[in-house]
């Protein structure tokens, strides 16, 4: 199949394929004026009246700006899912500003730092957030624009209320550059300081017309969309390319369990997106005979549990949609309209991109096999344009001249890419690479198996060995040597844990990880399987 | 035709394509022990001969290490074309150290600025180096080696002298990770400070590797050498390709065109190298009737004029063979084995690359179109490690994840690489890049000079000639001719100005920029000394 050199929604609305967010927004309402844009609550925005809010967030911002020009200028928000978030950024992006989400659970100095660092001067926080941001310094920001209830707020710099916004003249002057900074945003930063990621305009428009490509998603679709409007996924995935092909937004501050089948009916979605973890808890929820009765026809899913997918699809009359990137580059694969890639892929390449598998040395890696994947942009300006104050991090992050996911995956004859596991996740035991979310998800299947973990530990003879931690379920005893036999049939050899520690409960941090630096430790207690085949060496006379 | 994966000469001497200098210098010397290694007067080594006076020299360096380790120790050199010169880069590399070769013909604050961020303790020159050398403050170096007579010279710390180095015990410790740092080299910073390349063992490995599969180098080829061993084409398409196939090194101090066929004769060269002044010199000499007759059978030449490209062929019996490639990534293209690139072409791309024409956006160009010349890897540790202490100007040279050669040029549908023109604004003298911000630093430096700018100017011998503007200090007096005197001890002989104009103010723009473009023309009132020596030709009836 030969792909297209452009996004068609994009190259639709624009008559071409690059440009910037601004310019998609102002083609849609135009082109789609009277269909319908964002949904909240009870109320419903058309694309018309919703430009027009976000427009008078863009006066606001301009008006601000000196000698009205917001071109560089930086507008960070604290805000939860609501309309307000959305005018924000939809607005600074009209204004030719810069938008910077700040992730709306984050607190104290971390959140400091954030703010400090993101070059902006306007702050735009919901009641509840300000907050949070009383109790910070807040030394750079000028102006602190305060959704409702600003009177009630003590605030060094000038507090602004949003009627502001709302009595300002609607305004647009959108950036024209397709690689002008369009956002920064933070990333987790698991091994260090948050890292601020550089998202160019062009990168944002491709990347969301692809995922509406991939979808085939058009006017008359609407999306259950929960995930916050400050990550990636909740901007590309699930608002930029309904605006790609015109479709509507419902908007939810966060995902419901008890709610999830009734506001989908209520809004008429046709799409639903998560991580595995949503699959896993609509699957869980009682079967109905009309299951295959909802208005839904798509889900756009982070990862999708391979042993439900099929299943999953079936029972929902619907087709499940793997969409894999990160916030550097969003998104690198999917699947292809008119091809259903296999149950476990995380679908093809985006055909912005070349996708490689890479082994220790950086070699690029043949089919099939494990290693890190890696992406190579094919066009200009569809991926992030570097760390802010960071350029040590890009460089390490793009070594080789690949961008790094550092994510263990495959990729297959076909070119559909497999992810497995991070890569900081894996054990490498002699020249293989474990996966460590693989091995748990064997364990788990265990009947007597509650909960596990496994870690690396240092080998002797280099390398690492395999630990595992296992919770029995309750009443249950597990026997570390008879749980290894098993092992030996359910997983590769390299796979087999040398160790085996039986414990209560593990570690966790406060998001609910498992804290696994403090699993590493083999103390006497833990059963050793080279030590037991040592012993019966000594006990038997023989040698192994 | 399907390419080979690994450079066949590394393969067949290492048994694998990947691998360090110091690996494929003992392999070598192993193979070819008998053979002509080096060449310097009468004096020929066989690769026996040569490996024992490079160990030997790494037996002084490992002497110098802390705990006899030399790996990461730096090694500096200020040294013409000598063996000497051989000795040290070899040995240095032998020793598992970096070598660090500055260019001969730098002189004053430049070249303090080059040794002191050079990281180097010690530091090797000859005996007129030493003159230049005495003049800077060279703090960080410990141990200065001196070729020859160093008793007689001042210097603030240790003095050795090469008999210690010819009285060392030889021994080899190289590096055995493919990854780890060779050689820093220095380029000539077009836009700014000179940067410090960071040239991995495997990418000089690979890269001479391809040389020789190219040129289809043999045991009994020996190659007329004469460009500075302190350059990348110097060390890798004129030495280390020559090694990688077991052929000889015919080394010479210069080009001298009078000499250049006695010389071909005496070392019975089959390979010369050059640019494309030398083979427009050798083309202007006076045809012979054994012009056919040379031992020579092919020229390597970086660029080769078109308009004598097949009658210079033609009239020697020989193939040029012109090898494309800068220092952070050579070679990036030259003719593959069995075929024959059109007249005009820099060859095809380098196996272990991806090559490029890219459009000001940084799009990929169709066929025959004219951009940017860029490459992307396809394997790893084939190209440049960085800049050391400059990771935004690499971010800079690798933007959009392609290594940007800053030369503008084109590929045509059958792959062949053409160069065009430099796209940066950098002066290109016969074979040398020259920075004119280093120049006009350089020229600021001098007393009587309050404003300066450089350009270059279309020489009639193809490149560029130098010319400078020069506003004088108030109240000072500027000859040209002075003042071009001053440059000849200030700076590389390449540097120094043939066109020397003297303005009251230069013509800069709304920004302050100087407006280059607007000084390039040569009136009748502007100093040119080569004038001047025809002048003093005419004078006295000479012909130099």
């Amino acid at each position: 199949m030969s792909l297209p050199a452009d996004p068609p929604p994009v190259e639709r609305l624009l008559g071409r394929g690059r440009g910037t967010l601004g310019e998609l927004f102002l083609a849609r309402a135009e082109r789609s004026a009277e269909r319908p844009f964002l949904r909240f609550g009870e109320r419903t925005w058309t694309y018309e009246e919703g430009m027009w809010e976000a427009q008078r967030f863009a006066g606001w911002v301009l008006a601000q700006a000196p000698g009205g020009d917001a071109s560089g200028m930086r507008v960070a928000s604290f805000l939860p899912n609501r309309p307000a978030a959305m005018w924000a950024w939809l607005g600074t992006l009209l204004a030719g500003a810069v938008y910077v989400p700040l992730n709306r659970s984050h607190r104290g100095a971390l959140l400091e730092d954030m703010v400090e660092r993101s070059g902006a001067r306007i702050l735009v926080a919901d009641r509840d957030g300000t907050d949070v941001l009383s109790r910070l310094s807040l030394t750079e920001i000028d102006t602190l624009l305060v959704v409702e209830g600003a009177a009630e707020i003590e605030f060094g710099g000038r507090l602004a209320a949003w009627e502001q916004v709302a009595a300002s003249e609607p305004r647009t002057r959108p950036a024209t550059d397709p690689r002008a900074l369009a956002e920064v945003m933070y990333t987790s930063g698991t091994t260090g300081r948050s890292k601020a990621v550089l998202l160019p305009h062009n990168y944002l428009l491709r990347g969301s017309g692809w995922v509406a490509w991939s979808l085939s998603l058009r006017e008359d679709d609407v999306v259950h969309g929960w995930l916050p409007l400050f990550h990636i996924g909740g901007q590309l995935d699930m608002v930029l390319c309904f605006i790609a092909a015109g479709g509507a937004i419902a908007l939810h501050p966060t995902f419901s369990q008890s709610r999830f089948w009734s506001e989908v009916e209520a809004c008429g979605a046709t799409h639903f997106i998560g991580f595995s973890n949503v699959l896993e808890i609509i699957w869980a929820m009682e079967s109905t005979p009309t299951d295959r009765e909802t208005t839904l026809r798509g889900g756009i899913a982070g990862g999708i549990p391979p042993n439900l997918h099929r299943g999953f699809e079936e029972r929902f009359d619907l087709r499940l949609y793997d969409v894999y990137g990160m916030t550097e580059s969003e998104p690198l694969a999917f699947p292809h309209p008119g091809t259903l890639p296999p149950v476990g892929a995380a679908g093809q390449p985006n055909p912005d991109f070349e996708l490689a598998i890479l082994g220790e040395s950086g070699e690029r890696l043949p089919a099939d096999s494990l290693g890190e994947i890696v992406a190579r942009p094919l066009v200009p300006d569809v991926t992030f344009a570097g760390y802010e104050g960071d350029v040590e991090a890009y460089a390490e992050a793009t070594a080789g001249l690949w961008i790094h996911t550092g994510d263990l995956g495959r990729i297959d004859e076909q070119g559909n890419a497999y992810f497995v596991d991070r890569i900081k996740h894996a054990i490498r035991r002699r020249g293989e690479n474990i996966s460590t979310f693989e091995l748990e998800r064997v364990l788990t299947a265990h009947p007597q198996v509650a909960d596990c973990s496994a870690v690396g530990v240092p080998s002797p003879l280099g390398e690492e060995d395999v630990k595992v931690m296992v919770v029995p379920a309750p009443d249950a005893a597990l026997d570390p040597a008879a749980l290894r036999e098993w092992c030996e049939k359910e997983m590769a050899s390299f796979m087999v844990p040398r160790y085996v520690e039986v414990v209560e409960s593990l570690p966790r941090g406060p998001t609910g990880k498992v804290l696994k630096e403090e699993l590493v430790g083999v103390s006497e207690s833990v059963f050793d399987a080279e030590a037991e085949r040592f012993r019966d060496n000594a006990d038997t006379g023989r040698v192994r």
